[in-house]
């Protein structure tokens, strides 16, 4: 297909497609004339893969190129793969990460998980994320101890262990990758939304309403 | 206290607190004298607030505001409430919600939700978000239906139940509204990392190491 179709099809303007060819996040097309080339359905997978990863993920260019080179990488195992996504994602470390009060709660959450039985490398960024939420609390002034996160560890072990086994059913690996990266991201953020819209629904039934909004 | 003292307390620079103030998402302190003021333990909580809404929840500015200004209504009671933070957290309305795809897919949603029978409002962010989710899926190949997302509203139902009991349970509408918009952020923030890592711990006992990072 020629480029104005891979837009078409993979709804990615022209001028985006252009860049995303100059920064090699997408490889060339087979050359038909000097200034044209014709593109496969591979290319149109591609491009979902990468808007996915931006628009939904928010990833930037350059998280994306690490784990597309991850992805290309075919040493790799899935586990592998995982942790570049989860890498990629974040959060990064800062410098709230270095105070005191964070330090003491990353030390917890070490031990939390530890106790929980959870085989996960030294340096995951959920790590950090869960540090930061304990000494979130904290600072509100809620007497928070790592154990308020479990009966979420416990509802989240349930379903990792679902994913984990879903993702070794697809045929290929390029689309096992696919699905880890993507399946991540995308039910990640299903999760958020329906536990927000669960909250609104009990919370309806559990508080009067005084106002219409 | 006095301001220098108020900025170690809650954690803030000087410089932001009186940016703060200058906003009036802070209200002024007891004047002292010309240039000095006497700021209270009130201060130092509305300013962990606005740290939690801003570092954890990465809310803006005018976001901020918003749902300040909603815990300042005393009328509305902590179901409105929720209502609000949600509407800050998102996502808000793009061009993408528009397409065709995207309106089927927000029609399907709907229908998804109204079968599990929760009662939420017509325009709550999380029925976009979770449109999106579908979209998304559809867009790198997966037959996706929102039945795909029961498993994740069964668990977090669960949560949300008890979430909701637990913030009756505080004494004041302060820490309750507190706890309401805070627990929101904060243990979605603890959600999504404890699903990251319980993803890693089961993808290790899956899949072979080929290569160590």
């Amino acid at each position: 297909m020629k480029i104005s179709e891979l837009s078409r099809a993979a709804g990615v303007p022209i001028p985006t497609l252009k860049y995303y060819l100059r920064e090699r996040l997408l490889l060339p097309g087979e050359p038909t004339a000097r200034t044209q080339a014709e593109y496969s359905d591979e290319h149109v997978r591609r491009l979902r893969l990468i808007r996915a990863l931006a628009e939904t993920g928010g990833l930037k260019l350059r998280e994306i190129r690490t784990v597309l080179d991850a992805i290309d990488e075919e040493r790799l195992s899935i586990h592998d793969l995982l942790g570049v996504a989860h890498h990629a994602l974040g959060p990064a470390e800062s410098e709230e990460d270095r105070s005191p009060e964070a330090r003491l709660a990353r030390k917890e959450v070490d031990r939390f998980l530890a106790d929980l039985g959870w085989r996960v490398s030294r340096d995951a960024p959920g790590r950090r994320a869960l540090a930061r939420a304990l000494t979130t609390l904290r600072n509100v002034g809620w007497d928070a101890e790592p154990d308020v996160f479990e009966p979420y560890a416990r509802a989240v072990e349930q379903m990792a262990r679902r994913e984990v086994a879903s993702v070794g059913e697809s045929g290929s690996r390029t689309e096992a990758v696919q699905q880890a990266v993507v399946g991540t991201i995308v039910f990640e953020m299903a999760l958020v939304a329906l536990r927000r819209l669960a909250q609104e629904h009990h919370s309806a039934l559990a508080f009067p309403k005084r106002r219409r909004r």
